[in-house]
């Protein structure tokens, strides 16, 4: 047995998107219930100079977005990077899974040889597409997906593992 | 094409160890340059409840190791979560890399549809062994990599979001 390259990614980005719209509305919540404002949930990063909880978000959107668009070849759904509120992140989320599940997977099967460049500000890298999906979009996807969840338990949200890990 | 188990998951790992293994040796400079002890970074949590960062190198080397005793149905390599300075980390990280590398890719290939169960004290979950590879493994070793680099960053550790995709 061996596994087909959409198998890898989209199913995985739908699990952590599930689980981050879970772990956002326990932080929504907890706002609520402690009279903090929503907005400085929404702010609060762990160091001055990384991105706030809106920002990873945005960030783990971008990354499952972009799988689809280097790797199924298909086009772009731009996405401003406005969220202001929880309910326009979980509107992000919902849209970016909409479009994910929009992407058929012929696109994205046998795109394993496929030549991937990422091109950042000061540099750019060349993948084949399985290394694309597995050194560099698994790992980033799961970068901002556990970043937000650690924003929150930093905060005092309770949520546990099982919100990160639980299934769809 | 298709991808094999082997290289959906080791070469995974074994990318984040190499990661986690440089930025901690940035997390220990840090601590000689500011007159921080080190012991202190290592019991840094985000929060009260959470692992500190030597219980974080310990959960992803573990999550690693499962991979390669469940799929691989190789024997595990007992290690006594007893790591109390920052070469004790890096040592415990050469010893996991060494284990991933000495289980043949023969022992991982082909497992997609093993029975995989995994207990924890409250409950208990079945998966094949594709979806706890991709649904559960990666992602748990994903969280674990990415809170260490969260906590030295929290800390002010200067380290950037290339230590953790950085290759291998």
């Amino acid at each position: 047995m061996t596994t087909q390259l959409y198998d890898l990614t989209v199913p995985a980005f739908l699990r952590g998107f599930h689980a981050m719209s879970g772990f956002l509305a326990k932080g929504e919540a907890f706002a609520a219930e402690k009279g903090i404002d929503p907005a400085e949930l929404l702010a609060t990063r762990l160091v001055e100079d990384m991105a706030p909880l809106t920002g990873q978000v945005q960030r783990a959107s971008d990354a499952a977005k972009f799988v689809a668009v280097r790797l199924g070849g298909v086009e772009n759904v731009p996405m401003a990077d406005e969220e202001a509120s929880f309910a326009e992140l979980q509107e992000r989320i919902a849209k970016t899974v909409a479009f994910l599940k929009s992407v058929p997977r012929e696109a994205i099967d046998g795109k394993e040889a496929a030549t991937v460049t990422i091109t950042t500000p000061r540099t750019s890298f060349e993948f084949t597409g399985i290394d694309y999906a597995t050194q560099f979009a698994l790992p980033n996807f799961y970068f901002h997906v556990t970043t937000a969840y650690a924003i929150l338990r930093h905060k005092g949200v309770p949520i546990g593992k099982m919100d990160f890990l639980g299934g769809i």
